[in-house]
């Protein structure tokens, strides 16, 4: 169509995106972890405006990895956008097309470990107002230590810190990142009610105290 | 310093943040929910590299709005970042400074309720490698009905859900918001042992089976 008739202000056709009219998508800036795009919208009440979106390139990936003693790995590291010391679960950036085997390498580059056994724990959308960040966790136990291989932008520390007290870290605020508040949070209450891969209520000692 | 002598290819000097040396910053985008500064660092291993960080200009805020009969207050809307519906708690930006108050005005304008009562639940930090996004939770009771008055941007729905169903939603996944998963996870194991205020726990039926 290279003459479409009167309303010559409108030229791209507008996409509807929920309850919103998209007009136009300008992409801001992008790098290997995230890309920024500005859209010209309609919000769902009629008002123009814009909405910009963080889009993250990777699946968010951790695990709550099980000693057999019942202590958990912790990785504690200096997070950058927020310039402080964080002690978490393992995490990192995974593909989205295979979750559990980004969570192996990431236990295996922070910790050195590998686990056996691996079970879903955890799927959410970690800020959903502003980014696209899509998060998966996993129970992993079954370990076995090896060496960690942290990547060229990591420095790492590890601790081993029973269940119960990195639950209460996670409950204390002393576990700030929101993605290990809710694996250890979820797995303390699958435990109380008894929906724990069996090995890993024995291990936590669930099954003889509840359910 | 006009003249500073040899090396002229280090014109600003290089700022310590944790194990990073950060070179330069600049700013690549804003509006008025994000700004979106990259850092040129030499990471903690020594590798030169660059660190994108989104920050957000409010803090996330949110409250678990609890029912005199032991329902809560969802809030049902379609997210453009993820292109989504989502079911969640009563959320949004607020000021750094007045997180209770910000709770407050939020929950007013998504649901049109106010409450009395506000107790301090959750603090965590949403996606710590890339953003320096920070939430504060509470629990908000003593509920009195009133009008919604949702902004310009949003389009909003509101169901009112026994707890232990809000709960499930969000231990099943239906409920995806991060944010939301853990208020009410961590208001259930609160409840399970007897750390609610007295109240709350009287409303939601922990205080005759458990502690």
């Amino acid at each position: 169509m290279t003459d479409s008739g009167a309303d010559q202000a409108t030229p791209k056709p507008s996409v509807r995106r929920g309850p919103w009219l998209v007009h136009d998508a300008r992409e801001i800036y992008r790098n290997p972890w995230i890309r920024i795009t500005e859209h010209a919208v309609t919000h769902p009440t009629g008002a123009d405006g814009i909405y910009g979106v963080v889009h993250l390139q990777n699946l968010a990936v951790g695990c709550v990895p099980i000693l057999d003693n019942g202590s958990v790995l912790l990785v504690g590291q200096h997070r950058f956008p927020l310039d402080v010391y964080s002690w978490e679960l393992p995490e990192g950036g995974g593909a989205f097309d295979d979750p559990q085997g980004s969570a192996e390498r990431e236990l295996k580059e922070e910790t050195g470990y590998v686990a056996a056994s691996w079970w879903p724990l955890v799927e959410m959308d970690l800020s959903n107002a502003v980014t696209d960040e899509r998060a998966v966790g996993f129970l992993a136990w079954d370990l076995t230590e090896g060496v960690a291989e942290p990547d060229e932008t990591e420095e790492l520390a590890l601790r081993r810190v029973p269940f119960a007290e990195a639950l209460d870290m996670a409950m204390g605020g002393e576990i700030r990142d929101s993605f290990s508040q809710t694996m250890l949070m979820k797995a303390d209450i699958l435990g109380r009610r008894g929906a724990l891969p069996g090995r890993v209520a024995e291990i936590l000692g669930y099954q003889k105290s509840e359910t």
